[in-house]
């Protein structure tokens, strides 16, 4: 067994199985505790909540509790191995959550038969959080599910997978575009894959101000074209009114690469063909779509991002859910809304630009870090992130209706 | 606002909202942390998993895992204020689950149309949990619901309100019996209610070893008897044929009364129609059947529990429900069986009988506690119940073969 392999195993054994435990907030120590705690006191909150439901905000936890759920249909990037096989990449959600942004998370794993179940079963524990977190969940059920839930619940529901992924791609994505002096309304995009991930993406940055008509995206047949009649309805928004059939033909000129795929899909000669100062995003993990080193030797005006923290330019969704959720969560957001998106994107993206806290430099190794090719996104240990995403996100909601409590002036200031 | 609400509230908003929240288990602070407990690390407990299910014991929370979960049909003697309203009774149990035997416990709300999706929402999340403790469902469903979730769950599932209750009070009740010198097999015993905590209550005592045909059992329209024919399949297992009608008929000459179902029901008047020596629990709460006060004026031969902490002999779930699981979990066994359920009633009994440690009698403001009319039971906060109870369930389990690992010898000794 490889060292790694066993360090990871060991990892999530000791000093007890999982990474998860709950604590309590309040004294439980003597009588008069928890005659407070549970009967005859409990009685007092729950008579509140009946009369008044957002009470459940000032009296449980709910309102910084965020369920990770999940049905394990598309585990990392493992496949589907079930609901049980999925609970530490959940839990590894949850720490993250705690970590990054103190929410209190708890993963859920669900097994179902339909589609409609495992929304009804979702939909039935949902009063019980503050916000859910859908993860790992495969195309294209994870559009009608999430589509579904957002409108059967009250609380904020983002399938991370999507929405994260798509949120750090474009923030990091309009910054490369930035510095390699192109116009995001102008450049071609090609998006290798056709999952949630690939489809999520490209609609944030049309909504960033890209150009649907100067998208191509391909699946395992090719480009995504008007005269296919082999796709679905999520695919179908992308379909192309297009002569180009390969990914020779899609890349040949193209600005922009964007993999959300597989490993090694990506040519050395194909990169060749792209137009001047090009951008590749090879987010497959942990095999991008092309080597770094290749690609770089194909060539020297290429700005260029991947999933892995050993390479400049780490595209990694911790960048993104937990704070998003905070604002979500302090705002009391009935949604995560396409402007609270947006929002996050320019959030992350500012940071980039700024001076680097010695504390992000150091948990870096590295001695300086300066916003250039190789630094378009903050590293994910950059403390600033948590005050000024959930600063932004908390913001657009209030701007768009749907925050449901009023934000102190200096929040997060 | 009286002085009581006002702290219970402040106790539930302060310092921060609810009784629960996460904490972290392992080190979460590097990248190199962060790269075990999230991916790429995560991936190896996944592979574990996915190949031996057992592994999620191994590598997950899960071993130590109970939902709390409720439909907020029966909350506390409160009613049907749906499941939002229940939320701070469920974090308060999972509050006295972390408090009184470490184990880690989460609140689940579940709303519904049918009792059917109720039952398919819970088993279909199970697989998240080492075990689920059902709370304040109503009858007659509980039943219904209960057996479905343990004929679908490889996890315990344990229907507090009826087993936890039906627990403490047999364990209570034997140890009452043996000092007013009566034998279980012999008692007549009058059950007022026909709940679900009264019907496990007397389920249990029949397990203990008393005659279903010396139980009467009445509902809101007297004795269930054989000629009625508006009782349910529940209540049905306890229609005696008899002509006794009204709780008059059914108390003269019984050797014991239990109540489990409101204020005030018995009569001093009542309580002089019964055999020497006579046994009263009455344990509706907050508000007894029969005041203490009241029903020793009329008797004074009689012992008497409650379920309040300012009486003595107080009938508590939370003198078992901590500990069954903590033995269930730890023997990790498929359900909790009537062979566990009666090794807790000896294990809670026998404590009674002994010697009192010293933080007991401090924790609660007596000189000495000593075995008999006015101690009957041990006392909730007693530092004995964990290993003790903990310890005669997991051998009972491996005894009935439900166990699914070994035991250390000396578990809990």
């Amino acid at each position: 067994m490889s060292d790694f392999r066993q360090q990871a195993l060991d990892y999530h054994a000791n000093p007890k199985p999982g990474k998860i435990a709950i604590q309590l907030t309040t004294s439980a120590e003597t009588a008069d505790d928890l005659s407070l705690a549970y009967s005859p006191g409990v009685a007092e909150p729950v008579r509140e909540i009946a009369a008044n439901p957002d009470d459940a905000y000032k009296y449980t936890a709910k309102g910084n509790l965020v369920a990770v759920i999940t049905n394990g249909t598309a585990i990392l990037g493992l496949g589907n191995l079930g609901p049980l096989a999925s609970k530490p990449v959940m839990e590894g959600k949850a720490l993250l959550f705690k970590r990054f942004a103190d929410i209190d998370s708890i993963d859920i794993e669900v097994k179902h038969r339909t589609t409609e179940e495992f929304i009804d079963t979702v939909a039935n524990i949902a009063d019980t959080f503050g916000g859910i977190n859908l993860e790992d969940i495969k195309a294209p059920e994870c559009f009608e599910i999430e589509k579904a839930l957002i409108a059967r619940c009250n609380i904020p529901v983002f399938h991370d997978d999507q929405h994260g992924t798509a949120i750090v791609t474009a923030a990091g994505m309009i910054n490369a575009l930035d510095i390699q002096g192109k116009d995001i309304a102008e450049v071609i995009i090609v998006c290798m894959g056709a999952g949630a991930a690939a489809i999520a993406c490209m609609e944030l940055l049309i909504s960033c101000g890209a150009q649907r008509e100067k998208i191509y995206m391909l699946d395992r047949k090719g480009v995504i074209h008007t005269r296919r009649d082999d796709i679905n309805e999520y695919k179908q928004r992308f379909a192309n009114n297009t002569d180009k059939r390969t990914l020779q033909d899609a890349i040949n000129g193209a600005d922009v690469f964007v993999g959300v795929s597989g490993p090694n899909v990506l040519a050395a000669d194909d990169v060749k063909l792209m137009a001047d100062n090009p951008i590749i995003f090879a987010c497959s993990n942990p095999d991008p779509e092309i080597k770094p080193e290749l690609a770089h030797a194909a060539r020297q005006d290429l700005i260029m991002a991947t999933g892995r923290s050993d390479y400049p330019n780490q595209v990694n969704n911790v960048l993104c859910f937990p704070f998003i959720f905070r604002g979500a969560l302090d705002a009391r957001a009935s949604v995560i809304n396409e402007a609270m998106k947006v929002a996050a994107v320019h959030a992350i993206r500012e940071i980039a630009k700024e001076e680097v806290p010695q504390s992000v430099l150091t948990a870096s190794g590295v001695e300086s870090l300066e916003f250039g090719t190789e630094y378009i996104i903050p590293k994910p240990m950059d403390p600033r992130l948590l005050p000024r995403v959930a600063r932004a996100v908390a913001l657009a909601a209030v701007e768009t209706g749907v925050a449901r409590v009023e934000l102190p002036e200096n929040y997060m200031l």
